[in-house]
């Protein structure tokens, strides 16, 4: 990541990495070696290198991996290979079929970074032994990608999201190069489609260049794919389309010319005869196609890089991408026993003789098979790839395997996060000032926006809602990156911007997944009820964090952060539709290592916590804040002390009767945990001091969810005593949640008498409506929680309904005024916390 | 859906339905008219035909809607109109923007089929006081398009949907046209961007057309859009490359002209100058454009379909699409009294003038803009539309918001659901007999899909899992739809077949949601743990269904029904990706009328839920089952008898060392939920008569999830006797469960005593490893839950620590084996359960 002292990045890469490109024939017996020990991953656990003849003893119990993508990771691998090797430009491989690992694990064997992280995977004999049995074995290497694998930042289990984290991988890296293989399975999947138009949100001044390689085998698990069976016209039609200029690079084709010439008929049921891996001419053919067309696409990325750089912008930044056709499963045997066919078909797209252990025909193609590889040929005595193998992949860091970025949190330096105070909002007792939490907030923001100009390793990913969320104050900072042309008026654009606004929640956790992943920093500001778009992405990649933070090597990346505003209890103008809490409950079934929830009620307490959570690393916190002006309740000290403790007692909203302050023996416990049930139990708190001035009420603060579970579970969970010390013993507690209560419920089981817990919460109770409406409908006005307080009071059982009569009462009327007038029911009721 | 006594439907709609068609002239008025009712609804609650001078109390106290998109939908749906008229094609209209409800509101009164709906709405001044100041009203219609609006199938709150939704309403629906607007801010989403495929999936001869507007007006929120920035050829190679023939149809270029001519400089930051809505010759020029592009559009539609109908299929049915660019909030004033650029700018998106209440200059732009539209010219002294207007929808049924198929609940019919008995697996006694239980279902329902062969009114969605799944029996009945040529070897595919497979889950639920909204039925297998990347969609079509519920002419469909299996238990050779069984836990979140969960044990009873689902109406129904090979413990009358009762106890594996049966006061409860669960706690009962021979064990296995919940939270849920007469009273419970702990956790809360609940599940602990590794891992073998049995159980606190102890030691060798020698633990065990 070098930008030269102008500040201005230099396109062209230190001569001196660069080294001697190996030949076509080199890059075949390379790709010959690396599908030999692929396939020996699939089916064997011993006699690796066959020295012996093939006897089902050699067989793995159980046959787990997919063989059909693997070639062809590997022809773009050693083709990225010999490509670093002519230019030295430091080159992240992202593999969207995941599926394929077999095919990386060979070539990082080959490469040797391999036997850099374990030295039991050394490139000799027992080196690829070991290999070979560990993969898909308990306690050895999954059958996908995963953290555990070098080089890796996407594991591709879920297809869909390898092109977005390429991008995000290139952003404000300026020498990288990002190749990105897109199976043509994963390419019928809605967020790869939407990826496609992600170059218009890629600077080539400061970020580095994605070249996609759309890997065409045609086939998904028992189907053609959609874009399989595009023609080639359609193919470039559609990439033109969308911006780029596509290169086709047809490995079919160049076999389709010697079966025809062998007089092979197409009658067989498919067009896509199977090409040897062999050092036949055809494959040397194959190994050339894709060299000139990665070096022409390489001096396209060159000149538009340095273009650019020279301050000489296109109209549009046209970058180059590739089509390679390739037949499923290259290289397998044309047909099984039983004459179904595998290579260049669905049928390869797992395990292409499945029943080796029990059928001697197939066991014997299988044998064929491998010994078509002619291993002898390619590894010595001692199981050591040969020298001219060895000289294919570059040297060092360039590996591909062993890119710094690949494990970005080695690169990661901590930001330089900007001191809160300037921000912080003047509270000089609770309740007196009213401002907007996220304003607040954006503003802190774009100081750090500012401080970190020069490293540019912080971003924030939004879709299209920054202004909307009140986080305006960044875009007088920095711009929305976008580097199409406009027609017509815009605002707030720049090339160079670090605001990435895109409608479409799945590229911006794309990005954000692979900027992290390479060892920078971001947030992602979203709508609260459409967070959940992203669910599957936020599966995997707690998953992946999970996985990475049991990998010793892994050094920790910069936590995933989102800032969930415009949240259901506001979102009455824009409807039921805009309502769901549910991300909160999606968190919470991940890791305890990985997730936290924080709810902070103003805009202190929400500094506090951003600042806390942009300091974390291999988290996925959510903060969930509001973007209204409302009342402040906590100054700067009150809420750093208030955060610290995750939650606590709010004394001075406490009522004790005789002696005004928090009692020791409370009635009940008014809890709340999100910055609108703030508000409605602390009106509650205020309606219990005038209709029953005798109720000994405590009043209870969560900030950060987790503390709510039991110490056992979650390392933020409060022990029985602390947990006592906050919600009593005993005692009644009325929550005013502001999500489904379903998530408070869960996080209790486990606590001593659970159902003393009444959780108010939202009840999928919505639609356009008023912000009081809103709330009355799911019973959570401060009406309701006070008189579900008093109903359930220790001692109140007779007193108590009274009372919560008149409270129903006054909510009622409060209704019908607001509908039958449009009344503004904050102005009826008059309420402003006092002290 | 007219289908000609040879089974194979005719294209040509009878020409009856032809009426006169509108003149450009009369559009023109008509949008007028539309347009002046949609700005009153987003301002006025009073004086909305502006009888007098607009005075502030005449102002809603809130502002709410989105003007911007406004004049395209009904430019749109007026430029539909006449082309019913001219064609008499039923047409249904897909709004994607649905914040845009204004204008399908104004559209919908002019028609009259509001007025149809509710009579307070009728089309005359009171009527349209009535509509305007019920938009955006507590208690009255939402901001955006919901099922409480006439002729509505998509909602259009969460972006993305609305062409997968209405790919899903054209089939087997062969006459039906489905015009759909895509705005250009849904354009960006991925599953919008995936969705361009989905014509290669659309057979033109046993389904209706698709015809997509793509409109273009330049802005989302705050940003240029995406499609915006593309220019003529950019969208035209890549519409066609998607296998498109686009369309254009500028409405800008139109404009500028006349700006060119009147002297209008470019220099304003804005290209695209106001259009006037009145009756300008521009105006009349613009759906003049219209008319001839969807004309012929309609003829390349009637072509293709005739064609093919006829048996002269083209080598690929390409489908007319149009895009259509117009100002963003076109008619809207130019600018603010400030300068702001409104009108064909970002600042026309949601309401252009916010402050009309206190900004008197503001007030007086409204006023002129609302008076702009000329509205004494278009409606009567009593508020009537002219007749020229009335007479520019079409008739009856043929009217977009009366159009049946919008309604489809009326069209709805049951299902000829098969009789089960013929695939009932034969289960002698327990465990005496080991089958697939999706193969059994498979068997069954391809009897369903015979069954519906001539109504083809039930479909199959799958992201190409159908065959994984062990499903595969139903495409020995039909194939996976495909109509693209297919290069090479495939199997099963064809351009009738009622298979949707695309590996894309968003397409899947999107085609489904379009099925079953226009009264059809299917089923929507899937990989559980990635069922979740639909988890935005599926919150969206929970509200669409619980608001469904609550409008009183909205006839129930068919319940949505997923079929989860591969699950995470199983994903041994996937890898931790494949496990996730949250999808539980967001249904859980859903209203109690929509989400049902079922977790049959084994085939029998997951024939019997699968025969319940397909029955029912409005709900999402989910079922997970197992794929693999497994031991059988119902047969069918069991199985019926079972599912009926939700939950129950299993006598026969229950033990009571003195009676040999359910024991009245066990020691300890074993409950399961789960295919793989009910075989460890099987095991672990098992395992109990051997080292615990006295404990009293009672066994109880759960289908229906939500009996767990407390009755007065669901409508399935147990009452405390029937719960008691299950679980014990006060007795340790040790629960195996498919998924989260926390899914039981929630269901708990509120029922006494939860925490002697134990419940055993996924516990994020995942990788490729043996099936009895990943359990425990998990702590879920038959030997972690009879262990944590006999140490919970009442009365054995001394006793249960030893028996622990060697139930652990035993786990412990078994591991050893397999890990050291790759032994199956099912064959160290010897485990099988016997009677």
């Amino acid at each position: 990541m070098t930008v030269t002292a102008s500040g201005s990045p230099g396109a062209s890469t230190a001569p001196s990495a660069r080294s001697a490109a190996p030949s076509p024939e080199a890059l075949c017996r390379y790709r010959r070696a690396a599908d030999f020990v692929a396939a020996g991953m699939i089916y064997l656990r011993d006699n690796v290198s066959l020295r012996e003849p093939l006897r089902p003893e050699h067989l793995k119990p159980r046959l787990l991996g997919h063989w059909g993508t693997c070639p062809g990771i590997t022809y773009v691998y050693s083709g990225l290979n010999a490509l670093v090797r002519r230019t030295g430009r430091r080159t992240l491989y992202v593999v969207g079929p995941g599926h394929g690992a077999p095919a990386v694990h060979a070539n990082l064997w080959l490469e040797g970074t391999h036997a850099d992280h374990d030295p039991a995977l050394g490139r000799d004999g027992a080196g690829m032994a070991e290999l070979v049995r560990r993969f898909s074995w308990p306690g050895g290497f999954p059958s996908h990608l995963s953290p555990q694998v070098p080089g890796v930042i996407h594991e591709g289990g879920e297809l869909g999201y390898a092109l977005s984290t390429a991008f995000g991988a290139a952003l404000d890296d300026p020498d990288l190069l990002v190749a990105c293989l897109v199976g043509d399975g994963e390419a019928e999947t809605g967020p790869t489609a939407g990826s496609w138009h992600c170059p218009k949100f890629l600077d080539p001044v400061h970020c580095g260049a994605v070249l996609p390689v759309l890997h065409l085998n045609g086939y998904k698990i028992s189907s053609p794919t959609v874009y399989g069976t595009m023609d080639d016209e359609e193919l470039i039609d559609y990439f033109r389309g969308a911006g780029w200029e596509p290169h086709l690079v047809d490995v079919t084709a160049v076999t389709a010319d010697t079966a025809a010439a062998a007089g092979t008929d197409g009658t067989s049921g498919t067009d896509s005869t199977t090409l040897s891996t062999s050092d036949s001419p055809d494959a040397a053919r194959a190994d050339r196609l894709l060299a000139e067309t990665l070096d022409a696409a390489h001096a396209e990325i060159t000149d538009l890089q340095q273009r650019c750089r020279d301050g000489d912008w296109p109209k549009r930044p046209v970058w180059p991408m590739l089509i390679v056709r390739s037949p499923k499963g290259w290289g397998a045997p044309e047909r099984d026993s039983r004459g179904v066919p595998l290579a260049g078909t669905f049928h390869a797209h797992q395990v292409p003789l499945p029943d080796v252990a029990s059928d001697p025909d197939q066991l014997e193609l299988l044998e064929r098979w491998l010994r078509s590889y002619r291993p002898e040929e390619l590894f010595d005595e001692d199981g050591r790839p040969a020298p001219d193998l060895l000289a294919v992949p570059p040297e060092g860091d360039l590996r591909l395997g062993s890119v710094p970025q690949a494990n970005g949190g080695r690169l990661r330096r901590d930001l330089p996060l900007p001191p809160l105070r300037p921000h912080a909002v003047d509270v000089p007792s609770p309740g007196a000032a009213r401002v907007g939490a996220t304003d607040t907030a954006g503003r802190w923001l774009a100081d750090l926006v500012r401080a970190t100009e020069d490293r540019r390793d912080f971003r924030v990913v939004c879709p299209d809602e920054l202004e909307s969320n009140k986080l305006g104050a960044l875009l007088s900072v920095t711009g929305r990156a976008y580097t199409w042309p406009v027609p017509g008026y815009s605002e707030h654009l720049a090339r160079d911007g670090r605001v990435m606004e895109v409608l479409s929640e799945h590229l911006c956790q794309g990005f954000l997944q692979g900027y992290l992943l390479t060892g920078r920093h971001g947030l992602f500001p979203c709508y609260e009820a459409f967070v959940s778009i992203v669910d599957g992405m936020v599966n995997q990649y707690a998953k992946f964090l999970k996985m990475a933070g049991e990998v010793a090597w892994r050094a920790p990346v910069a936590s995933l952060n989102y800032l969930l505003t415009s949240e259901g209890w506001r979102q009455e103008h824009n409807g039921y539709s805009h309502q769901g809490p549910g991300f909160i409950n999606s968190l919470l079934n991940k890791k305890a290592s990985v997730s936290r929830i924080y709810l902070p009620p103003d805009a202190n307490t929400l500094l506090v916590v951003l600042r806390h959570c942009l300091g974390t690393t291999n988290r996925i916190n959510v903060v969930v804040a509001g973007k209204q002006p409302a009342q402040q309740w906590l100054d700067l000290d009150a809420a750093e002390a208030h955060c610290r403790a995750g939650a606590g007692v709010w004394e001075w909203a406490c009522n004790d009767a005789e002696r005004g302050r928090n009692p020791e023996r409370p009635d009940v416990v008014l809890a709340c945990a999100g910055n609108i049930p703030t508000v409605e139990v602390l009106g509650a708190a205020w309606l219990l001091r005038r209709h029953a001035p005798d109720l000994r009420v405590r009043v209870v603060n969560v900030v950060d969810l987790l503390v709510l579970s039991p110490a056992r579970r979650h390392p933020h969970g409060m022990d029985d005593e602390e947990f006592a010390t906050c919600f009593g013993d005993g005692v009644p507690v009325v929550f005013g949640f502001h999500g489904y209560p379903s998530a408070v419920h869960e996080l209790l089981h486990g606590r001593a008498d659970p159902n003393r817990f009444h959780v108010h919460g939202y009840l999928e109770e919505g639609t356009t409506t008023t912000p009081y409406d809103l709330l009355a409908s799911n019973r959570m006005t401060r009406h309701d929680l006070a008189a579900d307080a008093v109903s359930r009071a220790r001692g109140w059982s007779s007193r108590g309904g009274a009372v919560a009569e008149a409270l129903h009462a006054e909510r009622d009327e409060i209704l019908r005024r607001a509908h039958r007038d449009g009344e503004d029911p904050e102005e009826i009721t008059g309420w402003r916390w006092t002290a």
